[in-house]
């Protein structure tokens, strides 16, 4: 269970069926296949079922929306699992970081997930020619998987050494992907249920066609009216569990938000991601006294798994902190959340609220599914293409003329 | 060594005066007590030399300012280091990730650094209540320091049981704290050579007051000048070792210029971490199509030790990628930083980038006091108080009242 909170009101009322309408001509049309996704991916889970190799630990090597749904889903519900296997994500580029990561890597326990939809990212690849030499895989004995477009040269590569290939529905791009195998094969793979956390998707969509979720359009109408003024959307989230979410959620807002529209105009939001309570002795401040351009987002889990208390114990000199004494760490953080939320509200800034009952698959699931359908109803409305990603490019192009070859 | 370059002019040079007249005042007045750190600490490093107990990992409890900095450092330097103790930060109120950190900890070999300024911040003294419970500390026997205020709360506490202290000076903010016993301590403790990075630090700082490092002052009237069309400041750093340290900048930029100013005006830059070449896939897209409001700060390492090499492998199909065989992963990344910077530069933002020789002692300390000077800077142009947090006071109090004690 999730509850949305809305603590503001805006003018246009007319936004809604405008973006409403939008995300069911979206969902219609087949240019656009995540919505989709948590259906089609329960064949996925059948092939996976299939699947008899032995390993103890998954290096997933891909980048960008190759690997950020991934990480927040397992950072979420890893600690609610006795045995997760665990996964390594070699992503960056960063010399001294893949050498730590490599030290970890031990060939014969772990399977190489090779991730890029294109399947010439150059991280990926360059990631996977180092650790093909570092530990001198066979592609033809060492446990490799691709995950890929169809057709694509990742896949041509793969297919010559019947490397076992997945796909990505050619529909569905990067950001927009966790649900497809490039999620759903690593999480289970690494022993996740997610056939619970599809349903949970699946259960969201579904109530969101149904117009059972209109906070979300509300939010999203509300949203793009005070674009103008409210330029940046910082999420405020209470716990670190969710500090990959976050940065799951910033290429999803940036990189779907951010673009030339039809009359040559700039628009876009720019995403913030913070961690409660310890971005209370960080951002706070900006965001109390600050310039009047934010909105947030508190993010907050009402019941964790057995929570560690704060012992009756009373410190000498120290008893003003006694006031949280035989409360568990869940209360105490979520009160901090309230607290903040309250003080935000009081010095004027518009504020909504989500809830998770508690960090289960069905509840991850829908928090993701949430964030990409109230992206597209924020696109939708901004009139631009929400999928793509043209701004990039150029800095592909010139970082090859920086190579002689 | 460290380079800068600005990309950029702007057009009010009379800023320029103001703003390093303002710094040299705040350096000579009693008031602001960071310019003096790093000579001071010297002193610091005697007294520490003299420390003589057993432990292989230390527990640093504190929050914001009490380990943003050290936690910049620690990991900015720790791969430097054959044999570095292991600093486990306990910060945040969140229970699975209280009770995963608590599972890594032996008391016995383990040094418990108190870290809290006020001396009764309530994350720091709750979860050290419940660190004293799990693990059955006794103040007389166990291995516990204090690092806090001159005479505040915990400061009697420790004294009390004969805790040994350590002080902060009073004129030395929280943010600005990591030169003083709350970075020098724990990070001397870990093994780091601490001398080093105060050298880095006081070259820094004798360098900027004999007018050696003017290229900040003109960065700092540049910001000021444009803050109301560019209201964000993204510090693109290119290393993955880099994120602790865009954390602290977040810290140190967002809480010391978020101000209301004696006019009543709100005021404020707002500061955005990212790392590459990562997020090249996140918010590159929108930083070059999205609206013209932020300025961006590249921050690249020239020579990484014993950079990883990209074999010369050429993959079926993927011969693509080829261009970059042969390259270091180093000589990547810093192509990737350039690329970006330049198609950055080509869509018409403001840039400027700082330039690490390597990641040493002395360049990290320079780094570090490069953005202190930098904030001070922009703060005196912004004529607010750049060292208080008032804005945060209001959610402590509404904090208290959620609890019935």
């Amino acid at each position: 269970m999730l509850k949305f909170n809305l603590y503001y009101d805006y003018e246009n009322k007319n936004l809604e069926e405008f973006a409403f309408d939008a995300l069911v001509k979206e969902k219609e049309s087949k240019n656009i296949g995540y919505y989709h996704l948590p259906e089609n991916s329960v064949k996925l889970i059948e092939e996976l079922n299939k699947i008899d190799i032995e390993f103890e630990k998954i290096a997933v090597i891909g980048i960008g929306g190759s690997s950020l749904g991934t990480k927040a889903i397992y950072r979420l519900l890893k600690s609610n699992y006795e045995n997760i296997k665990e996964i390594v994500f070699l992503e960056n580029t960063d010399p001294i970081e893949l050498k730590n990561q490599f030290s970890k890597i031990d060939k014969n326990s772990t399977l190489f997930l090779v991730i890029s939809k294109s399947g010439t990212t150059i991280e990926t690849i360059s990631i996977f020619k180092a650790v093909i030499e570092c530990f001198e895989l066979d592609f033809t004995k060492d446990k490799i998987m691709v995950i890929t477009d169809p057709h694509s040269p990742l896949e041509k590569f793969a297919n010559k050494y019947r490397i076992q290939t997945f796909n990505i529905p050619e529909n569905v791009g990067g950001r927009f992907s966790v649900f497809s195998a490039v999620g759903i094969v690593p999480l289970y793979l690494a022993g996740f249920d997610v056939k619970k956390i599809l349903k949970g998707a699946d259960e969201f969509f579904k109530s969101f066609f149904n117009k059972n979720e209109w906070h979300l359009i509300k939010k999203a109408a509300f949203l793009y009216e005070r674009s103008r003024c409210y330029k940046m959307n910082v999420l405020f989230s209470y716990s670190s569990l969710l500090d990959e979410f976050n940065k799951w959620y910033v290429q999803l807002w940036g990189e779907s938000l951010g673009k030339i529209n039809k009359k040559g105009g700039r628009v876009g939001l720019t995403p913030i991601g913070l961690l409660g309570s310890i971005d209370q002795h960080s951002f706070l401040q900006l965001l109390i006294e600050g310039p009047r351009d934010k909105t947030v987002t508190f993010i907050k889990v009402k019941n964790f798994e057995n929570s560690l208390k704060i012992p009756n114990i009373s410190l000498p000199f120290l008893e003003k902190t006694d006031f949280v004494n035989g409360y568990t760490f869940n209360e105490l953080i979520n009160a901090q959340c309230d607290a903040t939320r309250e003080s935000v509200i009081r010095s004027g800034i518009d504020v909504d609220e989500i809830v998770l009952e508690k960090l289960n698959e069905e509840n991850v699931g829908m928090l993701l599914v949430y964030y990409e359908l109230l992206t597209s109803a924020v696109g939708a409305l901004f009139e631009i293409n929400t999928y793509n990603q043209p701004g990039v490019e150029l800095g592909k192009r010139i970082l090859k003329t920086k190579f002689n070859s």
